[in-house]
């Protein structure tokens, strides 16, 4: 089936593929193809230069027959025998590659599309009212990030300042953030763009979405709460979101696909699924090492096709690299949250840790890796990498001066 | 003073000197300077091909003494008589060009930063409450808005189409808006870029920041009114954000500084001024070539040195082109309001044009023009350019559906 030496039940074998961008020591990034634990460097095996770029852009805006045809070109030379002798010399080993963000991320909209979720959430930021807000269960709610601070699985997190506002203080104070969370989301990377004033149905989802990534939206909930009223986070968000090395493309997930939860009241027409939207991902979530969490990607309310027709409903036009993410995937379960908050019931129920350690929210030198699997085509399951980062230290003084570079605590 | 023949009070003299890009029919995009009502093209002029490119971003990379220097150059250039017979054939006449977007937008945000405007929407938006939210007086209040659909001045605007809800309706419905409007606003556009995790003082920003524009932030009231709680504006904002052709440099508006309105409370220490850090900038909003109001922008509360602190106070970095605004600029005066929501009380005063004609928002084939202009260096004035845009009618029909192309109504 392959002549490569894979294990049977590897997460990362010829069914998955998943594309990024690599660069073996002193050398230039390129795109490359991950298999077992080593990656095909694209452009030599292929002989295109259109993979000899330190992103996957180019080869994106190709369009959706051109990324069927070259992942049938590469499953070819993995699982011909008569281009071993050719192919094999541009297979490198993963541990000895650094990995690098794998697309150039244009805009970065994140949605709010699990209802457990929202209304975990609603009870905590706006505890008393209804915890799902009037418009929420009749269109995807999302509003734009950063997409210059999005950042590669590995990076570090720097504990970021800002203004926080206990209830009983009469004034806001500037320090490091005292509620540092994360959101572990599924991202969808758009492969080819659309022209301002011409929306994107739900039927176009496929052509224009190239593959999916794992995102940790990391959240300085003091900061959101203080500054969310009445345009929405900011601060609270735009220090980093962190983004798996691998886009798993979505050829790979043929068997992913499934109905997504009912929904009522029946969205709009611009919002009817055309079929199986849903994906049954699932995650895991892993703080310094210990599993706290296990969210299911199927218990999403809102498809990534209706967020992609919604965003573009007004004309908006999306552009290859566009990242959109689902928002914080929560299941209907206390161990299926996406996020400390609703791990911890907004802080006061820590949790505890099987070293004995106990944890609200980060601590400097915490690691959060979040990973996820997917059916594979076979039976089994493809896997769709990790996304992980360690919390430093916040710079500079609580009065927000900054101390010379090297002199940071 | 200088050898081209410009009319002593023009807006654009050598004391102005903004950039822009533009292209002569059929040739390739460029970075040039406008003088009068021609253009200078500066690959050829100083014979450097950083400006051989179809935007400001590679220049802007080069950072502040660079554009001091080329902009001494240029002066030199445009001023010494030695000079005119080699330069003289790299100016052309802007009726001629076509302009262009002219900078590549990284991350676009909006902020909120005119007192007068944020209380007259408070009022609008949630009737009966506090106009100013409580964290209003110690923050810049902004959020991130939709890099690809920056357009240039002059590119038309397709009415959005988008969900809405009367207050007496029992679900939203879909169509084109019935209440599109303008926010006359000033952006403030990035020429060099600070790392993660390093935020930039006050006291940077004329290190930092290249020049200013003109921003058009296109608002469709009924679907941002709808959507906006809890997480902010999305689709009533993405469709579309113009800004002018022209990018003023800080270097001209040495006379414009001013300091701004006083604070109460005090701002926190990141926010503190470090000098006269308003802007003393004039706005004229024309629709259909009528005057309809003259907004202040050294009213404005905040100011573009607060804004770019706090935007990086949480360690976000920032890049070469990225654009921030200030937010709808309206002065403590009806007519000195820059969005229609203000000027016709929500749509329940409509203006009555000198034509008879009555407007309480936008409609098909309308066209909006802001100008501005700034206090020179040697009295009299300098011209910030305009930008406008007119508006079509909504593609499709009220379900959503699109028609095939050329099909629009």
């Amino acid at each position: 089936m392959t002549w490569l030496d894979l294990p049977p039940d590897g997460l990362f074998g010829i069914d998955n593929l998943p594309y990024g961008v690599f660069s073996p020591s002193g050398d230039a990034p390129r795109v490359g193809v991950r298999v077992g634990e080593q990656v095909l460097d694209l452009a030599a095996a292929l002989d295109d230069p259109v993979f000899a770029r330190p992103s996957l852009n180019a080869f994106m805006t190709q369009g959706r027959t051109r990324w069927t045809q070259v992942r049938a070109r590469v499953t070819e030379l993995l699982t011909d025998g008569r281009h071993q002798r050719a192919t094999a010399p541009h297979l490198h080993r993963l541990e000895d590659m650094r990995l690098h963000l794998p697309f150039e991320v244009a805009d970065y909209v994140d949605f709010y599309a699990s209802e457990h979720h929202a209304t975990n959430l609603g009870r905590l930021f706006r505890p008393g009212g209804d915890p799902l807000t009037p418009n929420w269960k009749h269109l995807p709610i999302g509003y734009h990030g950063r997409a210059g601070t999005v950042v590669v699985s590995g990076t570090p997190v720097v504990r970021p300042r800002g203004q926080r506002k206990s209830p009983e203080a009469a004034s806001p104070e500037f320090g490091p953030t005292r509620r540092l969370d994360i959101e572990a989301e599924v991202g969808f990377v758009v492969g080819t763009g659309s022209r301002q004033g011409e929306p994107v149905s739900v039927a176009d989802f496929r052509e224009r979405v190239f593959g999916v990534c794992l995102v940790n939206d990391w959240s300085a909930r003091d900061l959101q709460a203080w500054e969310y009223v009445p345009l929405g986070p900011f601060l609270g968000k735009s220090f980093a979101t962190s983004v798996s090395a691998w886009v798993v493309p979505l050829d790979a997930l043929d068997a992913a696909w499934t109905s997504p939860p009912a929904r009522d009241p029946e969205p709009l027409p611009y919002l009817a699924d055309t079929g199986k939207q849903g994906l049954d991902l699932n995650l895991d979530v892993h703080l310094n090492g210990h599993l706290i969490s296990s969210p299911p990607f199927a218990s999403m309310y809102w498809t990534g096709a209706q967020m992609l027709a919604h965003m573009t409903a007004n004309g908006a036009s999306t552009r290859t690299g566009d990242l959109y993410a689902s928002g914080t995937v929560s299941g209907p379960h206390a161990d299926e949250c996406g996020s400390l908050i609703e791990l911890t019931a907004g802080g006061a129920k820590p949790l505890v840790l099987p070293d004995g350690s106990t944890r609200a929210f980060l601590e400097d030198g915490d690691e959060v890796t979040v990973n996820g699997t997917a059916p594979g085509p076979r039976g089994g399951r493809i896997g769709l990498g990790e996304v992980t980062g360690r919390i430093r230290p916040a710079l500079g003084d609580a009065n927000g001066r900054i101390l010379p570079a090297g002199h940071e605590s």
